[in-house]
């Protein structure tokens, strides 16, 4: 079951200046940044209480932020949710019908496992769940 | 200055149909549920944690949740933060050089008092800003 939303993703051109309109909005200094080479984007996130802003810019010109930023311009990308147990939730999503992305779990940001689920089974919105690393 | 995420709201089309579908995903019932004339919308609010899932739904063909849709199909319509004093933070927000939408806060859901940000100057986002009410 998902549980609480772990952060909402922002797709951004360019994530200093991203970063620094989020910083005047929250008040406050991004809590984490990285570059993550496999998912070709760098991010910068704003945790919120026990939820995040996380600003995703691409790296590369074939990024999926580059692409989805080209069709829709700058604006939210994903919506996050933190689950228990990944690779449950994968099943349990499936066996509803809900079409999923990764089938498996994937290394994300700050060594969380995630996967993404199809929008066009959850309303337009690209949800992906993550599990926190023990 | 910015606190928590109050809730995401996504646009969609059928609200029963859509609440169905997260009443699976969230494993929860809607927490709330309200017609908001003024806004020309039905909402559906599953709490989550101290944030939520709020789905918006058209309820007059001119209703801005259609326009919406019609442009971009379903998906995130709006990121709502919560905020101590809405008109303050507008004041703020303003000095700043962010563009507004409204320049006085106006009811919304929940009883809360809630004011729009230009997309145009947070990112691609719209950004609501809401208070909860005394």
């Amino acid at each position: 079951m998902f549980k609480n939303i772990s952060h909402v993703g922002i797709a951004v051109k360019d994530l200093d200046a991203s970063a620094d309109l989020f910083r005047k909005l929250l008040g406050k200094e991004p809590d984490h940044t990285e570059r993550l080479p496999d998912h070709k984007v760098s991010v910068a996130l704003f945790e919120l209480g026990e939820s995040g802003i996380e600003l995703t810019a691409a790296t590369d010109a074939d990024s999926p932020i580059a692409t989805f930023i080209e069709k829709r311009g700058e604006g939210v990308h994903h919506l996050s949710f933190l689950v228990e147990d990944s690779e449950h939730e994968l099943a349990r999503l499936k066996q509803l019908g809900v079409r999923l992305i990764d089938e498996k779990p994937r290394l994300g940001a700050n060594g969380c496992l995630v996967a993404f689920l199809h929008p066009k089974s959850t309303n337009g919105v690209l949800v992906e769940i993550s599990q926190k690393p023990h």
